[in-house]
């Protein structure tokens, strides 16, 4: 007998009509594995109400936008949820409510809030990291390994190419990567590190580890994690060519969470690495 | 009380007129934990029964270059051979009979010279490796992890680059990265392989491993282990630009060599990852 | 007083329902220079006599799918074709009927084939390229600019990266940026290149230039022209990461069509480099 | 008739004993087309009055180091110098003296130590670049012709890689790529730079160009101009691995020089792109 539509796991979707909230849609409808059942906007956007489908410029496909998003989760098995950090906070504790696990690629939080979404967690999954590409998960993994393989002769350097609408540097993914590389050396990223360099720098720093943000075009996320000694380098490269990754490393860590017990989750967790 | 120069581990180098002999020849004097003793040449080289360091075009250095390596390998407590399979053959056999630990940097070995060198390792140490460098070594066990980490939807392509007098495709450095790869991901590399694609090629073989070599200047050694996949890809480089790091690797390994067993051991063991 | 939107180019696209079909459907209703007035599918697709809007999964556009060219073709200003050889040359001849300028993205041409489509540029603009992006053919002009300036002791070699579904190899841009180098070295090609290293291959040959075809993924196109000489290295590099720019170059190119005189014409043309 | 080795274009360098004066007299030494006349180092150095073979640790040469520049210059057809701005100056006006080409590899000169060559370049053939290398010439060429070719939606991105012990970013190199990519646009650099970018950037400034610096291990020195636009990028790299590069391009320059009347002349010039 197949498997009823109606029984794979049911996914809402907030802040639906960003940029990161279509691709979710779009990859939520391509999956066999999930359902969309909900998506939600803030109150007062002109999508409120309307079916999403459409709203999309595409055909109905009967999920109605709502600004309700307890009314929302609570239809659902699982939330995700890349917005900002005061409406992730809310989230967390409304999906704690509906007992649905709360995948967060939210980014941008202080350690305050970091620390604020911690009570739902005991009621709920919680699943976040500032990168849902499995090949970024990875790569951090294995800086940290080469890290500790390596000694302090060998100077490491994280170069991150990003567009050209982005305001800061260097990237959260590239600073993960820099803080797993010191995990791996054993010492403290503070104090340690040189980004930017620009006019007279002096020498480098031995044992630092260096940042460097190149933006142009519509680059989606490039990051090279370099150790470089006497005569030889090796290089750890991530190349992101498609924001589908994101969404779709979001789906895999929802579905993987439906089998877990509340708690904080990362995606080295989910991809079980 | 100051350890003496005559403590230090003496070395015989074979080969020594060649690049890699005069490679190993500047390392080791170079080096603070080591001091050579002996350099080889073929009978009828006409640098043999001359000082070495006036061979080399310098002052001397009070080795004179022999043509009979048993009575070399008698006063040495290792010997680096970066030769050819015959003689390293002979080399071995030699090596076991002065108990010197044999660092063996020779490639271009058929499976049956390979399986002739065991017997000598029953008397000596013997450290074999297609490339001793840190790097290369470091970068095929992490080969190994990424390939065991990721499905067969990631494709797997090895690319390597060389100087133009090279002879074959493609490397022994690069077959080692593959057939790490073809190991991590439980897959036998015979017929599992794309190489030297040109003409109509159909597509991509599901699950094989591809190999290209890109030839010209003066280029050292680089290698690329490419995973691709949908919407990203992750890169593991290594650069060699000065020949020096197969040499310090060669003298690393004699080093480590004086306190182990008799056996066959790569670098992978001298390293310790 | 504005400009009126039916005062724009009319543009019909060919081979609709493909990749580069629906790319050019975006592209040009995304465009605030020009305007689609037709489509065009073979005699028995299911899309013909429908709405292109409502068949791409969208809102109705007004655009029947047709299968009549040349009704099609007489409407319009001119005909964007990313199709096959076979009905290239059939809608070259049409849009010389139709006095419409006629954008060739079609590849894999024979010699013959490439003689047939002359006739038709004598009544019409016909722009022809194996590769319509920007960067291409600047990269194109800058490799036979680089190959005049150095001479022989510089290697050249040529590298191309894309997706796993890909057939044949080196790929068309490949051959096109080693023609180009060939003629800035003032060579024939012919006979002068070493394409798809693997074996015992010799030592690289004096002058050629060399061809690899790396297959992974979902690249879209990455393509290198190495200069290589003792010491130091130069490298051109395009890469393309969204079929869009195929698109956008052709729309550029049947624009810029519109003012010229009947003949032949290909990418470098349009770009005036 | 052969031709006499005394023929030959005498070559005199400065700063003998730095690593740049040793591999001009090994690049020097292993020409056919030049032979080393004088070498010069400051008063009181230890090398002055030795053999420069000797001093070297090779064989002798019969060329005695001297702190007597004019003496040495007064014998040769052209002087090679990279020491300081300082040294420069004052050697500049004795090779005027001498009527001898001056190839000026000296860098991190003020604006008006610039100006103070000048009167020097009336008397004789000066030939002063910021990198001596026959590819990063070409590659400022190149830049500046594809800055000319793209309009502003291309941002343009200048990184550079170094060694650990430099003490200053971008490169010298870099800045020079960086100026020919404004001259090609059109654009002032000053002021339409961003250079380290660290913390909040905001957003990429459209029309600048960037720079990055990276530092580690030994790398002798690598640039890459991106220049990079919705969904496609093209870059020009130049790849560094040899200082003998340097030492070559100075030797060419050197030669070029002697049929050249006196005036000011750079790498262009000399490379006749």
């Amino acid at each position: 007998m197949e498997r009823q539509m109606s029984d794979l796991p049911g996914i809402v979707i907030t802040g639906i009509s960003g940029r990161m909230g279509r691709m979710l849609a779009a990859t939520v409808a391509a999956s066999d594995k999930a359902r969309l059942v909900g998506a939600v906007e803030r109150t007062g956007h002109d999508w409120i109400g309307r079916d999403l489908g459409e709203a999309l410029g595409g055909a109905k496909n009967g999920v109605i936008v709502s600004d309700d998003p307890l009314e929302a989760f609570a239809k659902a098995q699982a939330v995700i949820d890349f917005t900002a950090p005061a409406a992730t906070l809310e989230f967390a504790r409304l999906a704690a409510q509906a007992r649905a696990v709360h995948v967060i690629g939210t980014t941008g939080f202080e350690k305050e809030q970091i620390a604020a979404l911690e009570p739902a967690s005991r009621h709920s999954v919680q699943i976040r990291a500032g990168n849902m590409s499995l090949g970024v998960n990875l790569l951090t993994k294995l800086a940290k390994t080469v890290a500790a393989a390596l000694d302090a002769d060998w100077d490491i350097e994280v170069v991150e190419a990003h567009h050209n609408r982005k305001v800061d540097a260097p990237s959260g993914t590239a600073l993960m990567l820099g803080q797993a590389a010191a995990e791996g050396r054993g010492i403290d990223l503070d104090g340690m590190t040189e980004s930017g360099r620009h006019g007279i720098t002096g020498a480098r720093k031995h044992g630092a580890i260096g940042f460097s943000a190149i933006r142009g075009g519509d680059i989606v996320g490039e990051h090279d994690v370099i150790f470089a000694a006497a005569g030889e380098r090796i290089v750890l490269r991530h190349i992101a060519t498609d924001r589908a990754i994101f969404a779709r490393g979001a789906l895999r860590a929802a579905l993987w969470g439906q089998s877990q017990k509340p708690g904080q989750y990362d995606m080295i967790d989910v991809l079980g690495i």
